[in-house]
């Protein structure tokens, strides 16, 4: 029963699990979904952006990119909005169970989430600390803090930090992931 | 000197810019970035979603998409943030001189504009007619409404309803092609 293409396509999933954060970025999806569902919020995920360098037009129901290079991206990973206001975040896991690297977020995101704030929206990172099976929600404002001192050497974020400074979100079974009491609270 | 290779390259960027509209995709990135360095709005273009098949790790140095297909857009081109609203749109040509076919609009767009403005935000679609050298900017609100009516026959949206019901964007030499006025005008 054990066919090697079983067994190869198994792996492919824990080892895409792994690199991506799928658990987290379920999570959220689902709790996306939810929003929408209810009608309470249209926030949704970005497509990944990817460089494209050839394309074979051979067939003609499709064409099919045969060389392509994922970019850096240049935004985050979701945005939408919430009663009227513009939201835009993204969300990363970390198995530290101390802090977050913060070479895991480019600085083109920073930037982008800064932008964000200045212009009036909600900007903010999730980060999942997979091993301790905690969630914070910080604003873009601090992550900018954070991110300038990680220029002056000191590279990431303490949970402490997140504590103090972030929202700790609870993981629940219908809503995954709840991060809209956040802004009902702390910035509408 | 005339190299085959040549040729062949000058065709495929000439099909490129007719399939995708380069033209108006180049004035409003154009005029996203004039936005951007004067800091009036953050408006960027999303990237195009693309269903990825094949993933190489062969190389070190980065992992190369060896077999990719693009998807039907769920979501639009633009979106970014004005004076703290959500602003989304979705940006066509057409070579008709007489109407903008609706074909060129997929259903899940027109759901995603009217998603957008439900919940608060400023959805519309620019229209380019490229013989006529003219452009509109049209609420979603319009685009539901013929959408709908395009299911009981008609599949266009005319040049004289664009006159009546759109707002006409006027290129110019440094702001490519203008919008955030109408926002002002009719929206804020």
């Amino acid at each position: 029963m054990n066919y090697p293409i079983k067994k190869k396509a198994t792996a492919k999933v824990s080892a895409s699990a792994a690199n991506r954060g799928m658990d987290l970025e379920k999570a959220i999806n689902d709790t996306n979904q939810y929003y929408i569902d209810n009608d309470l919020a249209y926030i949704y995920k970005k497509p990944i952006p990817i460089q494209i360098v050839k394309v074979d037009y051979a067939r003609r129901s499709a064409a099919k990119i045969s060389e392509a290079y994922y970019k850096i991206p240049s935004t985050t990973d979701y945005n939408g909005i919430y009663r009227g206001k513009y939201v835009d975040f993204e969300a990363k896991e970390t198995r530290s169970k101390t802090s977050f690297p913060l070479k895991n977020i480019h600085e083109h995101q920073v930037v982008h989430l800064a932008n964000v704030k200045r212009h009036g929206g909600i900007a903010f990172i999730i980060v999942h600390f997979s091993l301790l099976g905690r969630s914070f929600f910080l604003d873009s404002e601090h992550v900018e803090r954070f991110y300038a001192r990680s220029e002056a050497g000191k590279k990431s974020i303490t949970l402490t930090e997140f504590e103090e400074f972030g929202h700790e979100l609870k993981e629940a079974y219908v809503k995954r992931l709840d991060y809209l009491w956040v802004i009902d609270k702390h910035y509408l």
